[in-house]
């Protein structure tokens, strides 16, 4: 297959099994999120990369896993008659290891649909973090047990009569990047990366041997070796 | 009185004698943004929490105190005939203990109406901190004296030909919430609640008996309790 | 030559040799970001300080230098036939003690053209810092060599295929502020502020003075002084 | 019951009796939604009036009637196991006379809910118009049909994939004014307000006097009677 | 080739024969915006509808032709050695019958590439319209001489010195979506579709099926039959 | 005096007598803004139009005056012991013939500082028309009476309780445009602009010239003479 066709594998929800061969830990220790934005950028997947809005809350701490979604939709009034947590219970209580919550919020900034207890109730359960365009709360307690969270901003702000999840396990949206169920999900420091699970084995596979080109062209920069110099040789800046 | 009558309380003006039995140190260390945001959520009065992009100066002070309001116009040149701190000068010579200087700039970006020298100015008045929807400058310094600024950003620029107080004491709005003298204003890492003053004791009583519902939420979801059981059990998310 | 008739200055793109009589080491030792605004400020040149969208990497370094700008370009696509680095790999490659480069991507969020491979390229070559209104990537090894970027937020985004340089060593605008070639950039915790080189002997002269009332001032505030009465002796705010 | 304690009132979902008692034939030949601004504000409702963003489709169309809600989602994909457009179609089969279809899309800029074949429907029905803070489309039909539209703005995008209905006759907001269903919507080429239901006979009244006031002040303001002896005789401006 | 896979080929750069075989006198007859954007949306080409931002300066014209696209970069200076409109003026010469002028300013709000000459050139050589997200000027004269515009905004800036052509003929965004040289352009009152060259004998073929099946649709709708029944019949809405 | 150093007269304030020599029935008959705008650009005064987001009510109407200012502050209640429309007017009551009324919102969306009943009173004045980054009200009548309105947007918000004037006849920004009363305001379809008085004998003089340049490219354009050998010969672009 073309890597020029990858583009349309993003969207691609065929019921064909998961190829999970890819090795978690490898990524986590060996990887970080330019260098797959990169190399993702090489095989023309150029918009996998979630934007500045979507921040880190603990800038040490790297999150690997796969995408678990829910869709938040913005409501205004409480509805006695169900229970709004619903379907957020539903995908926490089934969250299984190295999974990553995908919260969808729309881009809203009206609901914090994360905070610690839930990051509690995650983590209990081997998640690997929680990345959503919403709000998080309780920031001090969820970075006090080391539980990796990229967000769209902070504030106290809880989802019931705001937002509710009306689906969950359905593609989504995160700052313009399509996250479908079972993609690959990389946050660090520097941003968060969507790898599409149909093409992570390539992807991963090509990234590995760009992390040593850049450290050797790191070496030869320090060297004081003029940058023209050091790019023609390794191709890497 | 019912509780969905509280809303209009926000805007009451009335000359009654204010009630200001809170204990601002219970507040302070026992409660927190987000119980405070849920409570008031609870009877009806969802719109006291400011937004995301009010930020504290410091995420690990909190601020516990009663807003004192400024409100800044934004101007354009400087009049040589008037001293265009006056009636901020009137503010902050006038701060008691646990005020919490409140200072509408209108989300302009144009002016940083704190710095370092009020925070001097206030903190040996005892105020209980600054909140603004303007820019702060001199961070580092204001960081080292401990004194609690929440934020509408950071810059180097002075209010003089740009920005004015033209009534102090007066009601404002900060991030859209408005912000009575008088008013209940507690900021943490979370972000920033105003408690209409009117409301503030059935607010904090009801708040209190919350926190010990999340703390044994909370222990029970680290012994991996499922969710849904524990929000049975609980009521609380 | 009349205050007033500076504004017209920061244009000035005459060929008369530069002057840059100004030590660089006193500016970074006794003055910073608030007190080189207002000095501005006093004599007209209200359009200097970068705004609250412009944030260091590390609040505690501190950058002077010389500006050496560069202009991007957003692109669409990639040319096989050229290299997209060629002007960013001379302008770095070029870079002299105590320059600061000054990266215009015209406010776009689409583009990192900052990371840690030029960062370290421009410190092997003695450069204060990098100021941009673009992304920066690899932060976290940037934070550890201690070298300053001043910037427009934070992401994984290579620039190849995203936008190009077009020109170096031109007039730029970062956040509204325009930026020549030779401009005395100064960045700290609270922003950054573009000094034009005509006038900066000027400016640091003034700037000096004003730092000792200020310290004269928060030493009286701190003795609780009213503020009108300081503000009546030093005139400072 | 004082005016003041109206605000809280725009949140009365209780069972009581809607007053229908308004008639509005004579708020659509006599009033505008100017005077209706000015008379909400003058018991203290002043968020009742829509901002700029929304905009008529035809700025000669006056539209008057009760509001029937529905609140959309956005979403990512399409369910092939479901009807999309089902609540939708089951709100626009059940107007009637005198209805405003009242599209909440949460300020999102993704899809057209509306266009020409609902207009069509929606007109058969004795309808009185639509309002939606989302996309309209066919704009030149509707215009033709005549058929009054306010709305977010214009674009050719389907909902389907992109936003569904998930309540119906639910309170909503549209650029931030909440509209509970049955609240009285006026809307001209000035904009939009919510009178809400339970205060609108009042408001009715106060805002017709209001009406006779302004006519005389105009006529006397052309006689080029200074502004101030007139606004001190009417007290109107 | 599998419908799913058109995704990819919006960034089909490949050497191929175009192929031209679409009438666009039938597209300018038969369909409309809302059509087209429907039946990319049914091969999952989700993108190709420009946003509100987009607006026609004349709604009474239809523009639809080819891409010829220029792409802007924003400017801080006058170079005095260059004719800051050469390759501009080498695009617009080289204009053929049905060409559309798109002009990509990457959103900036600055410039306004296009006025009354350009369009007067334009026109002469028989160009279908300007497509640009910058400004257009002169728009009476425009409007005057019925030549399509479809822009970003409105205002009298002209480009010298604020922004320069970088590249004729290559791939560009205009409001987000990938415009390639020879794609075909279809404006109207609702807005602007892009259709890939590559898929637009397919698109137009379904979409010309579309128009009738929407016109029986809202004949039915007209004669007052049910929503429900009218979408179960012909499955338009 | 050197054109470059005409940027700095923008804030010239001094008492000197203005120089009213220019004729505005000229400018109203043979200019227009573009034309204005670059011969501003071309000495160097490249800051003096609006942007695309103040537009004309009527853009089929031109204006020309002079400017007369009032600053607008944001407000958050009424006061019930002062007039908040004084100063307002103070100053409508004070227009002579050819006056522009320049209010000054902040861009603040809160407030539609005009309306009808002030469009009357001031065209009985002889005043040419109004600017302000506010909104504007009462839009169908406006039109009606053929009063030239600039504006920020329109909306049906009176001012009382939101916003009012802090002072008349000062500097003002409107747009990021400094405009400063007795400057030249031009408006009409296009935008609008400030030519600072102490130039405006200058721009005009350039600009008539310029303009018939123009017509002689668009006769040489109409003919089909390619744009580089028009360009060539009459420079205009």
């Amino acid at each position: 297959m073309p890597l020029d066709a990858w583009a349309s594998l993003g969207n691609n929800l065929s019921g064909a099994a998961p190829v999970k061969s890819v090795d978690l830990k490898v990524v986590k220790e060996k990887l970080y999120t330019a260098v797959l934005s990169d190399t993702l950028d090489s095989v023309g997947l150029t918009r996998q990369a979630l934007g500045r809005s979507i921040r880190p809350l603990s800038e040490d701490l790297v999150m690997v896993g796969r995408a678990r979604t829910a869709l938040y939709a913005d409501i205004y009034h409480v509805n006695p008659n169900e229970n709004p947590y619903d379907l957020e219970i539903e995908l926490v209580d089934d969250l299984k290891h190295d999974d990553v919550c995908v919260l969808c919020c729309n881009r809203s900034n009206r609901i914090a649909p994360w905070g610690e207890l839930l990051s509690t109730a995650a983590q209990v359960r081997g998640a690997a973090g929680c990345l959503t365009d919403g709000l998080v709360r309780d920031i001090r307690s969820i970075r006090e047990i080391k539980f990796p969270v990229f967000h769209g901003g902070i504030g106290p702000l809880d989802s019931k009569g705001r937002g509710k999840v009306i689906a969950i396990d359905v593609p989504v949206e995160i700052d313009g990047v399509g996250v479908n169920p079972g993609d690959l999900v990389v946050g660090d420091a520097d941003g968060v990366i969507i790898v599409p699970q149909s093409v992570e084995e390539e992807i991963i596979k090509v990234a590995l041997e760009k992390v040593s080109s850049e450290n050797r062209t790191r070496n030869a920069l320090r060297r004081g070796i003029p940058l023209r110099q050091v790019f023609e040789e390794f191709g890497v800046l």
